[in-house]
């Protein structure tokens, strides 16, 4: 099964949004073991996207067995998706009822009086079928066709990224699976891992992936790099059922915690704020953090996470020498220090009323400070009966630098929790 | 002038990278008059590289006059653009002695051990020119090619987006503008505006716009939306040399300052946080920072900025009401108000002893707080012999609410300023 993506939309040409989407749907075909071999954009002009729709699934062209289109579903004269499908079917458009019926409801909902070309969005090509709307008002279609004698498919989502996602999983893969004769059922678990790399991890992880390799009911595995918030690794696993799909994956799963279960800080959607906030709610602790290179960042993404102010109560944001003293009680002397980092978790600590204190100071540059040189990062940890200090050289420029800090710093912070406060 | 863009790598169809390069090539494009009307990707497979080639250069495909490759250059057996460039070129690939010797100049030079498979990077299609390599080990290569009689060109460039967009700027621009027959030089200049929508600035532009269509000596136009950071106005001036250019730009940025100076708070590389820094350091002011509902996300983006120190000099993130009330002195009561906006602004001007205090205090949801919707946010600005208080509406779930609420309160420290210490 070989599957083309088809973005649509001149405004992903003219570089005013970026495709995120095709590579999105690149990632989930992969771990649900389709191929997708190429990916094509093209702009809202109905010749050009039909010739990319015919070079895509002819013989002579690319052969692809299914093509998933990404906008131009819209209302306006420039979404012509639609029209294109039909062309390349060789049928007519024609207005579904209970489509046009949903969007007139959906708009009453909402009390706006509905234009009329957001009926355009009701039409349908002969002989399709429909994914029902249900975030946007456009649906989404799946349009079988044969081609040089052999049964294809198009499929066409909306370009917002939230309903595209909703509609594939709901829909398009489950299609997918059953035309290439694939009856199982497909579930995938991420662990999150910090602090190693990927050679590392792959050196680690050496014989866990020979016996995957090796065949059999067990899950593929794959490392997604994910910047400075570390290494994903994703085991997808593929069964009859969603049970034996999800047994699969705890079976392996504490395979890899015997191995790495060190440097994995969570499972799935977790990130290491929400993951060190969990942490002190488990312990009842309150946390405050003292910023110095990254100037509030660390506090920016505590409070991203909802319900953090049970935990989270605030912090200083102590850029300037004279704050870190004042405010702070750092002694007079250098800043980049490992004596002022603990002074400023102790401080913060102290001055916000937290029962754990998190510091930073460092270097970002460009250029040193205290003859110390870019990349320089102090953490400081202060918490009931413990604290420790932590001097990190860390890469890349000024924005890298900082980002890298954050998550070293709450990385440490996390450690530091299940060493000194185990939990029962 | 249709030039196809082709980024190579199967880590892009696998949705662990996404294609930025494409994007940012159509725009720049874009920018200098030149059509990009498809992009494609495809995985490292020598094969379908060379036949997406032929069909972006054939007559009877997209028939484009150019086709700009990113990625594939690098050093492994992945990297297959040289090969697959040869091949459709009809040419062998020879060892470039003068590139080998900049590549082992490099690794000397970094102290490093050259692996032998990095001389792959000097291989070179017959008949191909180098776009020198000053900041990665690979060079790019711009290779003529007939097609079907027609004179066509391949140009290749690394898929490290800085060595991408320095080669693209250096080299394929020009020679792209040459071959089209264009002697122009094109220049470009960006206004930045916050605090009006798209059709609201459509509506104020409508004649200025009427007379840039009007032909003659004068820039294009654009709107680019950036999302929370308000719209981009951008200009571009094509013209025989790059004074004349600048001419243009002058002329017509003023013009445009006449309609909409306003909102307009700044140019090019210019930020909010980088004006708003400026402005203080003109007016000698010190800054501080009190944050609640963005928990530090103000300080963040204040301090990215190299050279932030010298105004900057922390503040406090009140993320709890204790700490809103002990550390700033914000009265007993409710803390999502303008009172305690104001109240919270003086307080970090106290405590951290700054000219100028700014706070923000909100509701990101979900859910509402203390009777308000989410969305709700007090901003309060203290200054020498000035004060304000602002309350907004946000649109948003919580990410964007307090995004947006960042740039709101930054926006309006910079009209404050502009409107109580104006600079004579």
């Amino acid at each position: 099964m070989n599957v083309g993506v088809l973005a649509v939309g001149t405004e992903l040409l003219l570089g005013q949004i970026i495709d995120s989407n095709s590579a999105w749907l690149g990632g989930e075909m992969a771990a649900g073991g389709v191929d997708s071999l190429v990916q094509v954009k093209v702009g809202d002009n109905v010749d050009r996207i039909i010739s990319q729709l015919d070079r895509l699934l002819s013989a002579d062209g690319d052969d692809v067995d299914a093509v998933i289109m990404c906008g131009g579903l819209g209302p306006t004269h420039d979404d012509l998706t639609r029209e294109a499908i039909a062309a390349v079917m060789g049928v007519d458009l024609v207005l579904d009822e209970a489509v046009a019926e949903v969007i007139r409801v959906l708009f009453e909902s909402r009390g706006r009086r509905m234009a009329g070309n957001n009926l355009r969005q009701a039409m349908v090509p002969v002989g399709a079928n429909i994914i029902a709307q249900t975030r946007g008002t456009a649906p989404g279609l799946i349009c079988p066709i044969s081609s040089f004698g052999r049964p294809k498919v198009i499929y066409a989502v909306p370009g917002v990224p939230h309903e595209m996602k909703e509609m594939f999983h709901r829909s398009i893969l489950p299609d997918l699976l059953e035309r290439s004769g694939e009856r199982s059922v497909i579930a995938s678990r991420v662990l999150r891992t910090w602090g190693e790399s990927e050679s590392g991890l792959n050196e680690r992880l050496d014989h866990v992936i020979a016996e995957l390799d090796g065949g059999g009911d067990v899950p593929t595995l794959a490392f997604l790099a994910s910047g400075w918030e570390g290494l994903k690794v994703r085991l997808t696993a593929k069964a009859a059922t969603i049970e034996a799909c999800r047994a699969q994956l705890d079976e392996w799963e504490a395979r890899l915690r015997v191995e790495i279960g060190d440097i994995v800080f969570g499972v799935d959607d977790d990130t290491m704020e929400s993951v060190v906030l969990e942490q002190c709610r488990r312990r009842e602790l309150s946390l405050a953090v003292a910023e110095s290179v990254t100037g509030g960042l660390v506090g920016g993404r505590l409070t991203g996470v909802p319900g953090s102010s049970d935990v989270f109560l605030g912090g200083i944001i102590s850029y300037a020498t004279a704050v870190k003293q004042q405010v702070l009680g750092v002694s007079p002397g250098p800043v980049v220090t490992a004596s002022a980092a603990r002074e400023m978790a102790d401080g913060v600590r102290a001055a916000v009323g937290a029962d754990v204190g998190l510091s930073l100071t460092g270097v970002a540059g460009p250029g040193e400070q205290e003859g110390r040189r870019a990349g320089t990062l102090f953490v400081g940890i202060s918490g009931p009966g413990f604290d420790e200090v932590h001097e990190v050289r860390l890469p890349g420029l000024r924005d890298q630098m900082r980002q890298f800090s954050v998550i070293t710093a709450l990385g440490m912070l996390r450690t530091a929790l299940d060493t000194h406060l185990p939990l029962g």
